[in-house]
């Protein structure tokens, strides 16, 4: 019963995330990570560490989007533990950058969690596109 | 005492990933992911899924180097819990590749683990370079 209900859990915590993102909410998506958050994300540097790195990158990557970025999940599996999570999906965002560009980016997303206090938050994250598809435009 | 257990053999299993990645040892390799494996890789396509098709892409990716592959790890957090853990790292592989090229290409992963019937298999791993980055060499 305990990790059916952490599993519930981790899947709102990942809905909670996709609605932060497609309402550009950064404070709701910040109030998702760990002061010591580790995130590998699409563009560089190889990674981004604590709080106030990860904040300055989702505003620059909301800011890439005239209006509200368009999110869809897919391919979702979900492994829970009593303090100790991660889930592995494909995100496809959509929109409209500001260079005038529409079109839907497949992303494959790590989220991995730890539970404290009875709160999981996310500790690492990690978000790709593979070599050679740099920002193609998926018709799918 | 359980959890720092945990620890210590999720860094043993990543020793011996990356021994066996450097040895291009792929039976010894394989017997660390788990049948349900799900693998998103730094080439296309978005997502690997079963043991058969991550065996296919190591041995590409082994075939890349001519003669053994020079692996280093850095910047590594492990995370564990009773039955599920993930470690995230920072690997520095180097080599000659077939095209004569020699350097060090350094990718970020996150390896994602269960433990049933005591022993701990990936059954999610995440490996990618920032877009942009194509396959660039690094001095460091």
């Amino acid at each position: 019963m305990m990790t059916q209900s952490h599993d519930s859990e981790i899947r709102d915590l990942l809905d909670g995330w996709a609605d932060a993102c497609r309402a550009k909410d950064i404070d709701r998506l910040m109030s998702l990570y760990a002061a010591d958050i580790v995130y590998f994300d699409v563009v560089p540097p190889l990674q981004f560490t604590g709080r106030d790195e990860v904040r300055r990158n989702f505003i620059r990557w909301f800011d890439q989007y005239d209006g509200p970025i368009g999110l869809e999940t897919r391919d979702l599996t979900v492994v829970t533990g009593a303090d100790v999570a991660f889930a592995n999906l494909v995100v496809l965002d959509s929109g409209t950058r500001n260079n005038g560009i529409e079109g839907t980016v497949a992303v494959r997303a790590t989220v991995c969690c730890r539970r404290s206090s009875d709160q999981w938050l996310i500790t690492h994250e990690h978000i790709s596109i593979p070599a050679g598809w740099a920002f193609s435009v998926e018709g799918e």
